[in-house]
């Protein structure tokens, strides 16, 4: 057993953490209130991109700092799953900075499942700009009329016609919609309702352009609208779209998404315990400045053992979620399927009491936008429900630890 | 002993729960709606008042469900705490119920100030208004600058000079500020600093036009901004009030907000409850109507139990809220310490679980405002530190359960 | 509402109060050594009655304390279930103590079955010396080849044979059996396995020294042998007994369970209470009077918070537990169904966590059995199982809110 | 990272699993039951130990499966504590199979204490027979009169007189004391009450068949002796050991204890995570084969859920020790301090919640000693105070995370 990171990952952690001290974290506030100030509301037309972010992302790619999530070595930067998990980490402490390195979701999980999964055609038309950070994308999966947590529920429906395709329905929770760069839509939905139940959906990308998208409205999520990327309500009336712009083969949604999956938990799980780790600064220091009935609060009651526990917890599921990387890495996606889904119950409901906990320490400071804390908590309750709702994973976890048993034997 | 509501609390109940049915329910997502659109963003100069909010009002006053909360008879009508506990939950249910009835925080509190301890002018300028329902009123006692958590360190100022009284200082989570209707202020302050610890503060009214008056900022609180209430951040720059603006006397400050407190409380966890119970209903008709794998929601894994674990948190904390009520009406509040800072804690965080829960069985659905429960998990959470943190009032329940041991003997 | 006791409940209670503080409590160490001393093992052949607490049941008689659970004025007290209730509480306090006023379980429910469901025969032969103290009695339901939650998989058999009954089975977790004066037992087996689910068991009374009757050996419980009461398995091998030993009439084990069930929750959780109350006071003891790093334990860290949380669960255990205990004498069993599964949920979860906590407080001697700590501790380990386990409340819980919205509407 | 075991590690897990399959899991409920009849009671004068183990013990030994913890290549197997850690949670499955292999506590602590502070005539006194399995010694070091859980309140004392130490004191939860063979005990005492806090105590080796020791009774855990090594009571009046039995010197009694925690903190939590593995799987098991309400217990309610969680608790608490130990061969204890005390709080608070669950779904089998399960439980209630309680543990984590602050930034 060896706990060290790789040297390649090492050095790049260091550089990494060299560009956020010195240039993140000093413009965090003057950007989170630049961004509040040009999107005040739901008003989703009149939302702007920060110069200061675009500002930075070019320094990100000139300092090699650029497409750290992606393995491929000339497309990326080479790294495995678990030499980039400690860098997803870092870029979480902030809420905009995985951005500022092109490591945003759900960009990225849709420009991994364009490098494994899409045509030469698709790749140049939107891998490239994705990957050169001048478009963005979407995802739809959820739809607002079924229980998604059951995804073969799917009821948004893809009809071949001739060359094309045609799409209808109405999907939700669509991050990044509102986005002044949102270009293309990865758009999921049933294609083959007689076959079996996991191969009857596909996925077709849509140029957000196209005559019949309407995006209805921006959703609060925990009464923030995360402007101005935004969670969108979008129908899609007769949607028609080139047959090209099909994703592998008609029936394989499932199979995308499955591969989309693994990775993808990584990163997100990772950018939840940095999120974790800087609340738990925050309460330490805010703990210690602070003064009530003469000593620091966290000399009062059991503030000091909630900060331990909080450590306890963080530790875990980062360890948790780094042998799970590591297992992707070495036995693949389908060897690590209790250790997936494990840390997406683990990662966020760790984050949502620990963000919790330093609220708690910072009194009102807390729950407004002086701090990262209550972003954090609401970050944390929609990583509860997106990507398969708690239960859903606790249900796989189970089924694979009764399995060993039926196999007979479980040690 | 006995469990059952008075004739009178039960008719006013029974009164209250057809205006709700036939006046509330039916307008609610209209109201919630319009709400949002006047009043789109934090920018509270322009928040403007619901007119079908102001129809409600006019006609609870008609249906004589006004100023419930009011335990004199003719001002009020004539409730004894726990008479009126029953009513405060059903208005909890919907989030601008309590307005309707002239019920709401902070002006319910800080009626009861003027009721108690305002002179006859006081009671004529601002009593009479508020209990029309044709101003608001807010409360100002947090300061950004110190933990408010012990409120001896309140550091804004009173200052007597000749017939006037002079205050400075900064304020912030001063509820319902940004409220256009919002009038006066009760502010609370240092002005007595050789006095013993609980007797150097005083309150004062202050009209929100007064010069030197500047409000800063609104806040958001979960993300939310609660327009067009608001939760605002003021500063009080050399502002003058004529020394008849106080109330009681110099260094009374804490002796008015002691006897605040109990009703108060009462009120507050009462409508949590109402708030629980609702999201509780909500997540019994989702869970029922929505379906995964083949089954309604509440028929999965664990999320009967949760429904159950819900009703045993929900039974017991109004139970121990109306036991509190009761040993207030009868034994004062001074011989109720232990339950009013119990129901402090266990009410909002058993709101917060309950309203978690309920999210998680909503789904997406249960984080944005297409339903009320990211609203009432934000309002517990607010709870949670609002009058005191858990925290506080944990502290005091020990100090009073070392007590009677040190008075020889517990039983 | 009122939340004072009854004069007639007050007063009973003071009376008891005062025969504890003068003859249980002194008595408490030596009277647990001497059953330590008396049954040092699981061999229950040679277990022996303490004369102590024989001497003391005759006090409590004389005392006009005894048999306080029996609603009869004659044959009991004459106190309703919620007046009962807070005598219960206080004989928790002390393990021994409920046999003392002949309170103790299962001898209540057994005479409560014998009251309401007996002949006059059985109640001559049973009940008599039963309400007397002078025999034991037990309860034979539980099976070691099925899962008991589920009572309808009870596969001990009752056969008519003429003018006999012969019951055929196996039988453990039969409480009380190991004790000298046990003389007989009610037995529930399936009788009419054609019948509709719930009608296919019947209760005959068994005399233990009957042929056939076989004590296998003492379970431990928790590692506790709980001597010289004890927790048999016990085998019935063609055991015949006359059929007018049936209770009411075949196919009625269910019902008369049903009947049995509802105050003795309440006397179960309330004695329970009283074990948590105990409890919490030994740890508020300890707690002042233990140093740790220059200060009382209860100074340090969080264990302060950990008294008044448990002060908080306490209090709610026991307001549910009393309106549980009104609802059953003023609406019925049958209209407290919630509530009489709520508190089998509640108290022993709570209690569990109290004597935890209290054991922590205690350290090496929270664990030993200088304190009844960690006999509090088994006794709510095993209350979670005994007469249904928490999912099996959880689930009816769960079913009868879900029912009030399919009939339409939960306000 | 590489979270593979080492080879000379796997090589001996394949060895020791093989083991257990052929010669432990067979004879464990034999031996479990031979151990209950050889002692049924508290009376540890006429323990006996089992020859089944000794058996074995010899059978381990010569199968080179011996001494496995201590990393001498020569006297143990020359294993680093994380190539170690595997081999002992697969001996903690069965609760007498860590003496099997000669790595029992509190032996292995001693051994090591011996090993690294004894001189030559210690170490061919005690350690010989130690690691030959021939003896067994004990640890005196908590008192029943003052608080343990902060360890430099120790009273027992240790003067000099001439060439003599004279050793007076009461010490209790000494473990293993009331076995046959124990021959020698680990005495700590204050010595040096002038010197600074930590260089106060000594720790001498004394004879069990000195003059002036007494042992004056087993103490039931969790109402269990654990016979034949139990937990005793021990007084020591005017004890006299020659002054060569002191180890190292005097006042160095701490910088050995301290010695001693790392190594032994992982080996203790690494068997509770074997038991709680065990625990989970015979819960899957007994759930998969009992049926309730017509179906498995698994598929109903929150019982998967639980399966699931417990998983999730177990591997995190797994990784978390692993990493421990793996930093202790690396860095050395002293670098290691948060992640030894994050162990200790973590482990024992998880396996009581694992063994918990898994009693739940046993029901009444649970509790009693038909399975592992109660005494798994009682192990974990154990630990939780053993070598420090939870609390002290959290206060050193909450230290040393305040600490990096206080130096000057965290990450």
């Amino acid at each position: 057993m060896d706990f060290t990171h790789s040297p390649r990952c090492q050095e790049t952690l260091d550089r990494l953490n060299a560009f956020m001290d010195e240039h993140v974290y000093p413009a965090e506030q003057a950007i989170l209130q630049d961004l509040a100030q040009r999107n005040p509301s739901g008003d989703w037309h009149n939302w702007t991109v920060s110069p200061a972010i675009e500002a930075l992302k070019q320094k990100a790619r000139d300092a090699g700092l650029w497409n750290l999530f992606l393995p491929d070595a000339e497309l990326g930067q080479g790294l495995s799953v678990v030499d980039y998990a400690p860098l997803a980490e870092q870029t979480g402490r902030v809420i905009f900075a995985p951005e500022i390195f092109n490591c945003n979701a759900p960009d990225t999980g849709n420009m991994e499942v364009l490098y494994h999964f899409g045509n030469e055609a698709q790749k140049r038309t939107w891998l490239t700009p994705l990957l050169a950070g001048e478009i963005r994308s979407v995802f739809c999966m959820t739809e607002p009329q079924v229980a998604s947590s059951d995804a073969t529920n799917m009821e948004a429906t893809i009809t071949e016609d001739g060359d094309e395709l045609v799409l209808n329905g109405r999907k939700w929770w669509t991050t990044g919609l509102g986005h002044p760069n949102a270009k293309v839509a990865i758009f999921m939905g049933l294609s083959n309702p007689e076959a079996p139940k996991h191969q009857q959906h596909s996925m077709v990308l849509v140029p957000l352009d196209s005559e019949g998208v309407t995006i209805e409205r921006m959703l609060t999520a925990s009464g923030e609208y995360d402007a101005p990327y935004g969670h969108g309500e979008v129908t899609f009336d007769q949607v028609r779209v080139p047959r090209q712009n099909l994703l592998w083969d008609l029936g394989k949604g499932f199979a995308i998404a499955q591969g989309r999956l693994g990775p993808g938990r990584i990163h997100h799980c990772m950018r939840a315990i940095g999120m974790a780790e800087r609340a738990l600064e925050l309460a330490v220091e805010r703990g210690l400045s602070r003064v009530a009935f003469g000593k620091p609060l966290l000399k009062l009651g059991g503030n000091g053992e909630r900060i331990a526990q909080a450590r306890l917890m963080i530790d875990q599921a980062r360890l948790l979620t780094l042998n799970a990387a590591w297992k992707i890495d070495t036995l693949g996606v389908k060897q690590a399927m209790t250790e997936i889904s494990a840390i997406k119950v683990v990662v966020p409901n760790m984050l949502q009491q620990v963000a919790d906990m330093a609220i708690q320490i910072h009194g009102g400071a807390g729950v407004c936008h002086d701090f990262p804390l209550a972003t954090f908590a609401a970050a944390a309750r929609m990583l509860r429900l997106a990507d398969g709702p708690d239960e859903v994973h606790l249900a796989m976890v189970a089924r694979l630890e009764i399995a060993k048993h039926s196999q007979g034997g479980a040690r």
